[in-house]
């Protein structure tokens, strides 16, 4: 290939030509990224809305963001965000609810603060008042009063207390109804129940549906919920309202959490939200038949949760991918060492750099197809819920309740292992690109700083992992008794097999068998099944304390058994079998490298995995599914039909160009014009400064000396 | 112990009360924490010095810090930080290196783009001419110009270009010998040879330290160093110098990293540094005799982030600490559920949480005596060194260069480890502080990204780790040619009794073995030696490229390895006994978790650990080291004697009244007073906007539709 010497620039030898090399590969390419677009979608219509819904967005003067998002302040972000969020609040007023959700869905990856800001009304507030208030009720605020809109009302979600987190139930806001007056007092009896950290409370909420302490005649029934209205149509405090502005956060500047106080303030009874529990105008208490019903209002944000992974492990492993296939050092095993011309080595054919990557992109493939499946299970479980809940069918209620145990289960313990997923890719994906990868343009910090708190919100990811481990060896404990269990977790009825004289049995014996993905998943199985049965036994003779570690463990890999499945049953059904090769690598080096490699001590440790094959696991198995995924990851991360705008990154463009992308964006961003620094007073009286003599006014030199020792 | 109502506030029930807790703890700590200082910082002397200095510090009106750093803008955090170091350069003019490396080396850790950006020039740039020039050029740059001073001049270190990193001897800048002129002309061809990412250039630097390939009639000899003016006394750029500033970063905004270019810049020829390399007048190159020696200046930097390491796993591990103690959440199986009155139970009493943080704080004690070792054997080492060389010594300087390679090895596994580990510590640690982890007031989001560079720069943690790798193999494939190995590696030489028909023999057969820290040095050694045995056949097979992988891991049980045991060795020999149980306890706890755990699969594939050993691991090792450290552990925390400003985060206050503190700290910089935002006309623009149908100007109404359709 001839290189022209002046291209944008005088170069006066020959530069480096990332361009080309991710031109060729992509030329190379032997499947079509549409059809695959089409398959992580999971349909050709899903995949056309998301690209229109793009499309759509990156036209738009005010939603449209660029390098330059990196550049500006927290005071800034809030503003912005706020002029965004107006915006989007337009395509809201005539937008189905599924493509709306869609759109914030894309929204949450290229300015992840102004989804959350939003969700903080659209999905937490009204969510909580659809879960615990009646029809007429959801009716009246979210649309009569046009919060569902953005319009007239804007609220947030009043749950987490500055000590209280993860315990709900151990919220201290208490309403206390008064019934000389038929009112609620809300009110903050100490520092500790102070509301914290609600998105929207600093600036933006006109109404917060409160989580508090009923009490009536002196006695406590325990958290409920109640809409308080925090400013009033001027948008000012309502009396005994405080709030402030909880400040500086790691990321997601844009969004205005602060903190509330109630102090003795007066709400209707009717503004109780009362589907479940009631209190009549003589005071007295209906409790809700299953408390458990409540809960549904917060499945909805860790399935979302689960598709932003997706998104995440995609943008990341795009940007690193190709700045690993544009970006070349050091001549490798790989070049002719005394081949003086030849080129030096493109970082993604070091086996090291693959070993790192891969996985992340494999990871995007498989997360994708677990996200649309319990996004869809979701939906089918709350909306079968509502009408059993509308039309009084007791025996649906409780079905519902059966089966949101069980996507309580899968919600929580793919929400935990998927954010740690997303953190760690961002993490090795910025490390991939060496120093490049510390600055802001390029993605990573900013994704990392936003992306971090999916670790800790909508339910804690160690909470979460221990309550969605937990029910796994109780399973065990059951089954033991004689039970049977149903739903994602039914291979634990095997355990039998497995456990016992059957504990040693060893399911991958090479290499060979990790390949084997059905076999693999039947391993998996099996180390969940010993796993869960050791655990049972300590867990009786000390505590479910004690075992919290395996319960934590035993979350991910049944995560994992979750994903795995659903990729090797969209693969199997997949009509397009010109992607199955190509799908079928990436299935097998996920099960290899996400889930093997790194658990390898307990695959060993409980027999389920020769010392044969996790040698050969090294030495061969994920050296040889690199080397069959490398050719093709042009196309696989062209894939994810990822625009400029979506990727944000300036190495991680689809032309590839990354050091001229780079140096340019670098360029707009900080003119080099100005050249001195706004401070460069300070910085040169320093610099020309007087001697330390001098500014001693001599008093300690040698000739001061001689006189004052006279 | 009975409970104010009313205390800072009112309170109208009993509120938490963390402040109690850690009182109580702390009451109760059986060792002398002043003691564990001065063995943590090595000797009474160094205890007693690092205190003195922070409290000079602390005092100073300008390096104090406290949480109003993190709030603080990019525009800010470059102006201060130079007010900064204009502070520090007096405190510099009349200190010893020696006492001035500490002073850095603790601004490091509660203001490190403070410590950093004077790196660059009294680290970097001088090391640099020490290491590349001679004796009288490093009089005239670094005393006569008083450069050591940051008085006149300011330098910065002109190495990484946009397309070259980690390959140094790629670097394409140009320096070419005009003999008529008796100059060198430095010359950036293209736009992948622009020096980037250049702490100083943007708008500090006065001058640079070129690394430029040297060219004399044609003739390429590589890249050697040059000082190039940028600025001049009037801090105006010189002409042919283009810089700019690379403008947002993940971390360190305060730094004014910039690039620079050079379009055919005239230089003196004694502006070349040459110490090793020379061209006379006539353009006769001398090169030098050992290439190795040039690469001195780097070590420097890479021993000092050992330090780093050791100060951030003791900050983060504080703070994650201190709040565990403090905070209570549920009621765990140590309470009676049935007692209405019980308190929720301690974060720190639960297991897994003791198991998710107590390993850092142990990675903190043991990292502590590996810090002190490599840097005293690093001064050793250049010491003897530059003596050798001022006296012609021969021998001196091969033995010296024999030495180097072992430090070499010793701290770039060390650099490699200690960093990741101290990220890792760093986002366990906010993790564990659940929400409150996520604010920028309680540190750690600030730690983090301002650390994670840490694993980039100096030498990228892969590449490092591979290149202390490689030497562990190619000792191997040396003792099968019968030679021998020499310092920390020197227990290879055992080689010949773990592989071969030794190759299965078990080290760690059960809990016991693994508390018996000196097998489990054993083990360690013993995995290495099978690890890299493995290996070299491998890449005897293969290439060293294919098994980059092993080579990573190999080079971090590498570092655990010189980390336990000196850490052993420095237990063994430490004449205060009353502290030696607690410290045995964190060594092992250490290597139970910080390695065993972590490592469990390679210990298993290679035979080094039994099965049953691996059970017991987690069933009741670490458990029980666990429950032995944890009524320590406000003792341990203390022991590190960092003051509320070295910690900087609320809620890890010495006081540990961590919602109080929390609170105060927020209202204080952001005054609840303020509770409209400052963009609150486009919100309640928003809210208070018309309907969409008036909107459209009614166009598309039933009412219009009627009309239009007639």
């Amino acid at each position: 290939m001839s290189y022209p010497i002046t291209t944008k620039t005088v170069s006066l030898s020959k530069g480096p030509d990332p361009k080309s090399s991710i031109q060729v590969e992509r030329d190379a390419q032997k499947f079509n990224p549409q059809a695959m677009q089409y398959f992580l979608e999971g349909s050709k219509e899903r995949g056309e809305l998301v690209k229109s819904l793009i499309q759509q967005m990156e036209r738009d003067p005010i939603l449209f963001t660029d390098g330059s998002y990196y550049d500006i302040t927290k005071t800034q972000q809030r503003e912005i965000t706020v002029v965004k969020i107006n915006r989007v609040s337009r395509y809201l007023e005539s937008e189905s609810v599924e493509v709306f959700t869609k759109r914030l869905s894309l929204i949450g990856l290229f300015d992840p603060q102004v989804c959350t800001r939003m969700m903080v009304n659209l999905g937490l507030f009204l969510n909580s008042i659809k879960g615990n208030g009646t029809e007429e009720q959801l009716k009246y605020w979210a649309f009569q009063k046009k919060t569902s809109q953005l319009n007239g009302m804007y609220g947030c979600f009043g749950m987490t207390e500055l000590a209280h987190g993860s315990n709900v139930a151990g919220c201290e806001t208490t309403a206390t109804f008064d019934r000389a007056s038929d009112e609620f007092v809300i009110n903050t009896p100490h520092i500790g129940a102070t509301k914290w950290w609600i998105g929207g409370a600093a600036h933006s909420s006109t109404h917060t549906v409160c989580y508090a302490r009923l009490i009536v005649d002196g006695k406590d029934y325990g958290v409920k919920t109640f809409i308080v209205p925090l400013r009033d149509a001027n948008h000012d405090l309502m009396p005994g309202i405080s709030v402030g502005d909880i400040g500086a956060k790691m990321g997601r500047e844009g969004i205005d959490n602060g903190w509330i106080q109630f102090s003795q303030v007066r709400i209707p009874r009717f503004f109780m939200l009362q589907k479940f529990c009631k209190v009549s105008r003589e005071g007295e208490v209906t409790l809700p038949p299953l408390e458990q019903l409540s809960y549904s209002a917060l499945i909805g944000g860790r399935v979302m949760i689960v598709m932003d992974s997706y998104r995440m492990l995609a943008r990341v492993s795009t940007i690193a991918l190709r700045y690993a296939i544009g970006r070349r050092q050091f001549k490798g095993d790989n070049v002719d060492q005394d081949d003086e011309n030849a080129l030096e080595t493109q970082l993604l054919d070091y086996p090291l750099h693959q070993k790192r990557l891969l996985p992340y992109l494999a990871a995007a493939y498989v997360v994708s197809t677990g996200a649309l499946k319990i996004e869809k299970a979701s939906e089918d479980i709350l909306e079968y819920l509502d009408k059993a809940v509308a039309t009084g069918n007791h025996a649906g209620i409780m079905k519902s309740i059966e089966d949101m145990k069980s996507l309580f289960v899968d919600s929580a313990s793919l929400k935990a292992t998927c954010t740690w997923l997303g953190c760690e890719a961002i993490d090795e994906c910025r490390q991939a690109c060496g120093g490049h990868g510390y600055s802001n343009y390029n993605g990573f910090g900013r994704a990392y700083n936003d992306f971090a708190v999916q670790c800790s919100w909508e339910g804690d990811n160690n909470v979460l992992a221990i309550s969605s481990g937990k029910p796994i060896v109780r399973h065990i404990m059951g089954l033991e008794k004689g039970k049977t269990v149903k739903g994602s977790l039914d291979f634990l009825n095997q355990w039998k097999s497995y456990t016992g004289s059957g504990a040693s049995k060893v399911i991958l014996n090479n290499g060979n068998d990790i390949t084997d993905v059905k076999k693999f998943i039947k391993a998996l199985e099996v180390a969940i099944i010993r796993m869960a049965y050791e655990t049972a036994k300590t867990a009786k003779k000390e505590t479910f304390d004690y075992v919290g570690a395996e319960l934590v463990s035993l979350s991910k890999l049944k995560a994992h058994h979750y994903l795995l499945s659903e990729y090797v049953r969209r693969v199997d059904t997949c009509g397009d079998y010109s992607l199955k090769p190509y799908l079928n690598d990436l299935g097998k080096l996920y099960a290899a490298t996400v889930v093997l490699d790194k658990y390898s001590g307990i695959f060993l440790a409980y027999n389920v995995v020769s010392t044969t094959a996790i040698t050969d696991l090294a030495k061969s198995v994920i050296p040889s599914l690199c080397r069959q995924v490398r050719p093709n990851v042009v196309g696989l991360t062209d894939s994810f039909q990822l625009s400029d705008m979506m990727v944000n990154a300036a190495i991680g463009n689809y032309d590839g160009d990354i050091y001229e992308n780079y140096f340019d964006l670098v360029k707009q961003l900080n003119p080099p014009a100005k050249d001195k620094a706004p401070y460069s007073a300070a910085l040169e009286a320093m610099l020309n400064r007087p001697t330390i003599d001098e500014r001693e006014r001599f008093e300690k030199t040698m000739e001061t000396g001689e006189i004052l020792s006279k």
